[in-house]
């Protein structure tokens, strides 16, 4: 494990029975207080936006937000938030995705993304990866490349990665940890 | 008006009866996908951080965590969440305040603050007020003393900066754009 890696995850706490008894959730909030952890990350993914040759950023409401902005600013390129369905005021793209009880929908603006395009998208944690497979559908159906997913962290036993490889086609997925 | 109020002003389109008819939305968006803005509103934020003598940034849900946590890495300060309620693991302190129908609750991890901090808020735009008053109240509420409230947009007809006034007791409210 890199110092990186050793300081990002000293940062990030286990909270038991959260949201629901049993699951152990992981809280980025005591990274997002530390300077330098928070500038260690943001760094981190600045340079694989840049290594997969990004043109835009995407972050995942609402902790991808806390996440990708930072990044895109480092990294001097745009940031596109990809929102519940209902909060962007523009002319919008869904996609619908099936949860464990019930379905949920992102939306972006449709005029944020062309077909010149290569987007990175950035979240904090990869879990079953529903949600971000449903973002690579939207930004396709936007016209976009996925240039790459780039997660915080990502939680190997629950396979996100199986799911997301053949929606990726190629297009790397880089988890800073994998837990 | 300043290069860089223009710029911004530039980047912010006018969306019709948007959440409801009759309002004027006020979309960033597109200044959040244009590199060049999207610093230059960080660093402006930054400023005032600096200026302020902040110690840490709250970033209000959701587009308060776009512009607040790039503000954060780039002042080397630490970034805090302030939530919707539900959506913090840790013990949290809440803040019930009213909407124009019915109320609104926000959160706060109660060990991400302490008596030490002086706290620049980030929104993106200060429109009643509501929210902005409920979280100084929640920030005093742990320990931690207001720095300053630094919006992007204030939306003058609506009177917020006289409703925050008593609540800021002193500390400065940064506007970079007053429409």
């Amino acid at each position: 494990m890199t110092d990186i890696q050793e300081l990002l995850l000293s940062r990030i706490r286990d909270v038991a029975d959260y949201p629901e008894p049993g699951v152990m959730f992981k809280d980025i909030t005591p990274l997002l207080a530390d300077p330098a952890a928070f500038t260690a990350l943001t760094d981190a993914l600045a340079e694989i936006a840049e290594r997969v040759g990004a043109t835009k950023v995407v972050g995942l409401e609402a902790r991808g937000f806390i996440l990708g902005a930072p990044v895109a600013v480092r990294a001097g390129l745009g940031f596109i938030p990809v929102r519940k369905a209902g909060k962007l005021p523009g002319a919008t793209l869904s996609q619908t995705y099936e949860l464990e009880y019930g379905s949920a929908e992102i939306e972006v603006h449709a005029e944020d993304l062309s077909g010149d395009d290569r987007v990175l998208i950035v979240d904090d944690v990869l879990a079953t990866g529903g949600t971000a497979e449903a973002s690579i559908q939207l930004i396709r159906r936007a016209g976009a490349e996925i240039a790459g997913l780039a997660v915080l962290m990502e939680l190997g036993f629950l396979n996100g990665r199986s799911r997301l490889e053949p929606a990726l086609t190629g297009a790397p997925l880089d988890a800073l940890l994998v837990v």
